[in-house]
């Protein structure tokens, strides 16, 4: 890292604010080494204990990191164990028990400190306490802080199905720090990087090019936290025109009716990111055999996708049989048949009669899966 | 029953249109022999399919009438087992994976047919499926028609605590037929009834004395409808007042605090409105021993909870220590103690402060258990 690149990350000692999509009202606090404001941001709600809600890994990293902040106000570790595996209404309600031995009130404050699973889980957990107490997000992973973090969408999964129970509910504040990202692995920030290539392709913009450049650099932490940011700006402005993700926001879903299903088959296995991956590689084979997309469109696709070091090929233990049973469950499903989110081109949203989804006859979905098996 | 008395009843036979409190757009229709009109209000949503949500006891008797109420639209009979104690987020996750498994879409309807279970279980599980598709109520009890229908209030109980997890959400609709009411046990209509009681005692009118005089005489099917229809516009008018149950609204609570503890350690044995007059009949004793109420009003508020046939004993599996442990995880608590709604005199909230919860000291909540011990 040469001294130029220190400075400007030194730039980022401060927090930029942004407005959350559901609630304008609600900020989200985005910089580099910001994390000694979050006591003042937690002192403005004032709550009479904060439980800090996270898995035993971000526990053992950061617990005490998050403790210490919260100086003498009076705060609780309730771990679970990591794996999205664990995304369940057992787990929501054990922690329920736990933080309520703790003696969680209806003026405590939940803090979710960790990925998307935390986040889920905790917002999950206190839209249901007492009917709804207040939470906020400290995510630290790449893709808590520049997807989930802007999703409101809180829940778990059931009925082999993700997220099939939950509820649209936003955070206090978010307070996104990215000197975290420095202790996650290159596996799990690759995976979250996939979300980011998800929405550099389905919006063709600047960020596009962007991320075209960068992936093609070997990435420094300065790097990291301007991908973050822009990551994060780029999904903020899909948000805002579709706050509750029915319509254009809906194309946020590219890639992951093939990806729900193969992420929840392999239990725990395939990171979500990596599973959204590999069902992007199986949608742009769609698209081209349905003579959606055209075949230099195709080839620029994949070859963009490639850019990055993710596996493209679906685990062994995943077969055809059980993919085309688990979409059934995808919770888009507003029909009978499974729907598809397509692109005509780069950027470029496939449409009928305004509708995002397709549906795509069976055949043609195992044609284009099964180059994707083990 | 007097022929004048039928002819009362038939005039019933109609369907009288109420705002809810939450969404003024989503009616209450109250009414006798209404049932057929089911189907023309289910249309109005255009499901994909419906879900009939109940349990064991209230399919065999009225499973086949609502499904023959509707008529050739796709639907499904889902039942639990009764008992509070199947109140939990387990019968929810079970419930969910019924009706995904036989198809249930965002397009669905959740139809709750019972009594106030069935409508807790029902809205909170529709609130959650897809992060919330819409749901119906069709209370078939007196305190399911009168109390549950007008509350907003879905949930679970936790932890040992009542309706610690939910949410507020609303049906599109709610159906109340009180011929229902015909099937009803005579246990378990007292119960519904004396939370119409517990509504008259807060808020003395008209309706306070149209209960004094209705519960001297032997109540036949005109009666229960009318005293039905007067309950449900009574507590009506206060959620009108205070949808979300933050200030006035929390009178509704009054004899809860206890009522819920010693609901949730008879496992089953107490119905709610049992349990709550008990929980009214030490309240007062505790307002009595604060000094807040005068004995003549004490003396009258006691023998208008007794002109109906329920037990004052708490029962003898439930000891001193359970109770002062159950009540401090009650759903009102914000603070460290627990807390009381009590009454200056009859129709009379007292308040501390514009707060209607008083904090009691225990020596005190012991001396007024104590004689209801059985």
């Amino acid at each position: 890292m040469n001294s130029n690149k220190v400075l400007k990350l030194k730039h980022y000692n401060r927090s930029d604010a942004y407005e959350s999509c559901l609630s304008p009202s609600k900020p989200i606090y985005f910089g580099h080494n910001i994390l000694h404001h979050l006591e003042s941001h937690v002192a403005t709600l004032n709550p009479d204990k904060v439980f800090i809600i996270t898995d035993t890994n971000v526990a053992k990293l950061y617990g005490d990191t998050i403790k210490a902040q919260l100086l003498n106000r009076p705060n609780h570790l309730v771990t679970f164990n990591a794996g999205d595996q664990n995304k369940t209404l057992q787990t929501i309600e054990t922690l329920a028990e736990k933080v309520l031995e703790a003696g969680c009130s209806k003026n405590s404050l939940i803090l979710n400190l960790g990925g998307g699973l935390a986040m889920n889980l905790g917002g999950m957990l206190a839209s249901l306490l007492y009917r709804g107490i207040r939470f906020i997000h400290v995510p630290t992973n790449f893709i808590g802080q520049t997807d989930v973090v802007l999703s409101n969408k809180q829940g778990v999964n059931t009925f082999g199905g993700k997220n099939l129970l939950g509820m649209y509910s936003s955070p206090e504040f978010s307070l996104v720090d990215t000197s975290f990202l420095q202790t996650e692995s290159k596996r799990s920030k690759f995976a979250g990087i996939a979300e980011s290539m998800k929405n550099a392709l389905i919006l063709k913009s600047d960020f596009y090019a962007y991320m075209k450049k960068v992936l093609k650099s070997s990435i420094n932490d300065v790097d990291m936290h301007e991908l973050a940011k822009k990551t994060f700006e780029q999904k903020l402005s899909i948000c805002k025109r579709d706050p509750t993700e029915k319509q254009l926001g809906l194309s946020l879903e590219y890639g992951h009716t093939i990806g729900h299903a193969i992420e929840i088959l392999s239990k725990g296995d395939l990171l979500h990111g990596e599973a959204v991956y590999i069902g992007m590689h199986i949608s742009a084979e769609i698209a081209l055999q349905l003579g959606i997309m055209n075949q230099s469109d195709f080839k620029e696709h994949q070859a963009f996708l490639k850019s990055i070091k993710i596996s493209s090929k679906i685990p062994k233990s995943i077969t055809m049989d059980k993919i085309l049973i688990a979409i059934q469950k995808d919770n888009k499903k507003t029909g009978s048949q499974p729907a598809f989110i397509l692109l005509k081109g780069l950027g470029e949203l496939h449409q009928i009669g305004g509708q995002l989804q397709t549906m795509v006859p069976k055949k043609i979905i195992e044609d284009c899966i099964r180059p994707y098996l083990s």
